[in-house]
């Protein structure tokens, strides 16, 4: 892990990385947004294939447009005002990642761990109607490791053992809640459960994360 | 799970999900393709915010001019010349989903299981250089599960645990292996990895997984 911990040094402490101006980050989450609707349209139009073609043309002039200026990396986080790392391109979280959904993550009071609120659309889709359960591994991960590293260090995944109860639906507004069970060192251990509109646990997750040394 | 059950069935008889004709597969893909290219230059762009401005209004214009015929539901599923189902809208494999690296995967000769091959460009980042743990469950779900069900019949996750042991690079060829290790019925399990271009194994996994009834 030493590799990881190198890079992440690296990374949180260049201060260029985390320092966006709120104009910048709406502009990007608007824009991350117009995406994010973008790609549920490919996935259900039915239009001719010669629209898809002029679409698919003018689509690419708008990505040289954006390649015009290019930063070195993208904005990964910005420090919140609670001195967390705030991760604005995460796959899961980021609000200027269009491929995160993004679910949203609170800590909940007197450190009783965080709770997450998600919809997903179809693009997330596994068997049909229901997500996929590796997306539910994905959030998961994410949110037992918010809940393993709320002292606003990131931790990195050890171990992730995922318990699939029933499916999760998408198209519907679905929480996830994680709270860590014990700490030892380096080393933290949560437990997390996604929760359908009806209250049902969908899927129970228990993960170990460890804090790299750095 | 019989509710799964009963509405994968319906979708994977309804055969106007399951015909697509070539060319609209190409058209599709290649818009996909231009979506993560999309992607990735919106997680890059360092151009100014009345620019972003214009392209994001832009790209409500084109995903309109998608909408403007929609299928009932996504091209989900294409069966493919060996009997199998080819998953056009997964979010791991599906070449018609913008979310999707996309991962390729190949059955092994001899029954011996599934080879996947992907790169995961900065859209998957987790730490700073590295793969999104989560995203390494999503990908790992979704092969594991296809060595399970490599008879054409899709089956759900029922258990998964992963095992981190180093991190995994993005912005390089990866490779997944899986293969099934036991059968009991409608269950089976399946073990598979994730390797790095150094022949190195970066995460483990095991899954176990059931057929529906239907």
């Amino acid at each position: 892990m030493s590799g990881a911990g190198a890079a992440m040094h690296r990374v949180y402490t260049d201060l260029a990385r985390l320092t966006l101006e709120d104009s910048q980050v709406t502009a990007l989450t608007g824009l991350a947004e117009r995406v994010r609707e973008l790609t549920e349209a490919v996935l259900y139009t039915d239009v001719e294939e010669d629209e898809l073609a002029g679409v698919t043309a003018e689509l690419a002039t708008l990505t040289e447009r954006l390649k015009a200026a290019r930063r070195e990396h993208p904005p990964v986080a910005v420090l919140g005002e609670d001195g967390t790392v705030r991760q604005l391109a995460s796959p899961v979280t980021g609000l200027l990642n269009p491929i995160a959904p993004p679910v949203r993550v609170e800590a909940l009071p007197d450190g009783a761990g965080v709770r997450a609120s998600f919809t997903l659309n179809v693009a997330y889709e596994g068997p049909p109607t229901f997500v996929h359960g590796g997306v539910s591994a994905l959030i998961l991960d994410q949110v037992l490791g918010e809940a393993a590293a709320r002292n606003g260090r990131p931790s990195m995944t050890a171990t992730l053992d995922m318990r699939y109860r029933r499916p999760t639906p998408h198209g519907v507004p679905l929480t996830a809640e994680a709270a860590v069970t014990r700490v030892d060192g380096r080393k933290s251990w949560a437990d997390g459960r996604i929760i359908d509109p009806q209250g049902r646990t969908t899927v129970e997750a228990t993960g170990m994360f460890v804090l790299p040394r750095f």
